[in-house]
């Protein structure tokens, strides 16, 4: 945790709404309406320019990647997207940045179906907010708290693939070139697991999506659940490119880097079955990569012995996380 | 409008969920979850440092003032607070910064009753987007579309008073010593009319709050609803700290500076009769001060003749408005 982490416990205090179901601390918020059929699922993000993205990141990828960590936070909420709102801080209306920057952020939004609803445009160094809406069923949202001793930990998808994409683009690492064209779409153009995180209501415990990192982000489901996890590094899901990459970058990449924006969630053992039962609606698969223990703290191992990452978290855009 | 107002228009597009009823371009957005009883009312502004609060700002100002202008619009939509979500941009972690701003904030907060429930905190040039929502019975919100020829327009409140203590600690205006603590208040802490604007919910035809100045929202309301309006000057609501700067600064400050967070608001004639039995939920006064034309556009005239404004927004801190 950067300094900035320690600003959420600054602000953070109980809520009194009865309408709060679930306030900051999760990757959304939960409001229950009287009367809705749905509960509220509320997320936010800001990203800022030199910060999150370079300067020289094409408009469209901003715009599009804006969209994707907030979807990202409703899929790890098993949320439903519903509508969004943009907070746009430009230095200058540049008409052709604000063209590409709209075209990357609808081409998201038309396809996980959210409409713009508001927001606001300033002037100010470059910087986007957006606060996306999604509906759960009442009392079906994946929270990360509902870990128990036993669960067995999964991840979706591919780990490591933006770290490898991050690492290619600023030349400390080679890739043979069949590999570079989809790491670095994984880094820019993420696909967030909006789908799979629907399917996953009822059957996983709780759940988290990995933008900080998989060491970092089971950390705080562990937190929050009040127990520990034994994970496997052998069992990390890794690309055909992780792999040709692997002898030069080891398994850092995969665990500690973030940017993946796949979901870690826990299932118990007596829904494990089920959940092979769902592999139509997870078509980026799941891996099953170690389980729940009681106590607390994170512990890998390799099969052999225990295994240390070099840092626990990348921190390379300096992402502070979230309240 | 400056070059960030046509932003707004580059991001409109129809909403297509059935839960929307209304998006862009009123003071917030609205949306009907099934089965609730309640409508939820959503806004959002962000303020950079520089542009809408200067360096020297004190941060309990910052804190309070970027969580009022969002109340602001809550009040204009006849909303009762709910909850909010805080995205704050800093370049350093500054302890006693975000003690004075977490004061400011939660003193407006608890006042109006809005819990904080989530946001985010990055590293990054000085910036506060705050999210606000707010909840309103079905078909009862105050929209900007609903005022109709022969209907009167009321402001609540003073007019002019944030631009003479904009203009004072510019050193632009002398004003007596009696007068100056007044408008300095209203400057940096102004009270949103949240109370007011639920009570005028059945009585107001149309509504909108002040924040870029009267010229300038009372034309959004008259664009909105397509209809036109004459006011008389001589009848805006102005303090006596205004009647003593009045002879060096005319009408301008009340009518086109803005930061005043009064809401001027349309009531048809049947019903200007409950209006005056509203006196006291309606503190702060209101008042009559023209009204609703067939046709477009803004007259404004002094009892005797027509009055131009020396310009149409003052623009002072370039505020670009809402989308």
């Amino acid at each position: 945790m950067d300094e900035f982490g320690l600003i959420e416990e600054f602000f953070t205090r109980p809520a009194h709404r009865p309408e709060v179901v679930l306030g900051i601390g999760d990757d959304a918020a939960l409001l229950a309406l009287a009367g809705a059929a749905d509960t509220l699922a509320v997320t936010t993000d800001t990203l800022v320019e030199g910060v999150h993205f370079s300067r020289s990141a094409p408009a469209f990828d901003v715009g599009y990647k804006a969209l994707a960590v907030n979807v990202s936070d409703l899929a790890a909420m098993g949320a439903r997207p519903l509508a969004f709102f943009l907070n746009l801080a430009l230095p200058a209306a540049d008409a052709e940045w604000l063209a590409g920057f709209r075209d990357g952020l609808f081409a998201l939004a038309d396809a996980v179906g959210l409409d713009l609803i508001g927001g606001d445009t300033v002037r100010g160094p470059l910087a986007v907010t957006i606060t996306a809406l999604g509906t759960v069923a009442p009392g079906a949202a994946l929270r990360r708290d509902g870990a128990r001793p036993g669960d067995r930990v999964y991840v979706s998808g591919l780990l490591g693939e933006a770290a490898l994409g991050f690492l290619l683009r600023g030349g400390r690492l080679s890739l043979p070139s069949q590999f570079q064209e989809s790491v670095l779409a994984r880094l820019d153009r993420p696909w967030p697991r909006i789908h799979e995180g629907q399917a996953l209501v009822g059957i996983a415990s709780a759940a988290i999506d990995i933008s900080d990192g998989l060491v970092a982000d089971l950390g705080h489901l562990l937190k929050a659940s009040g127990v520990g996890a034994r994970l496997n590094i052998r069992r990390l899901p890794l690309s055909d490119a992780y792999a040709a990459a692997r002898p030069a970058v080891g398994y850092d990449p995969a665990l500690v880097f973030g940017d993946d924006y796949e979901l870690c969630f826990t299932v118990p053992p007596a829904r494990v079955q089920a959940l092979a039962g769902l592999a139509s609606r997870l078509p980026c698969g799941v891996r099953d990569i170690g389980e729940i223990v009681a106590g607390a703290g994170l512990t890998l191992h390799d099969g052999e012995g225990v295994y240390t990452p070099s840092r626990a978290g990348y921190n390379h855009f300096d992402d502070p996380g979230s309240l």
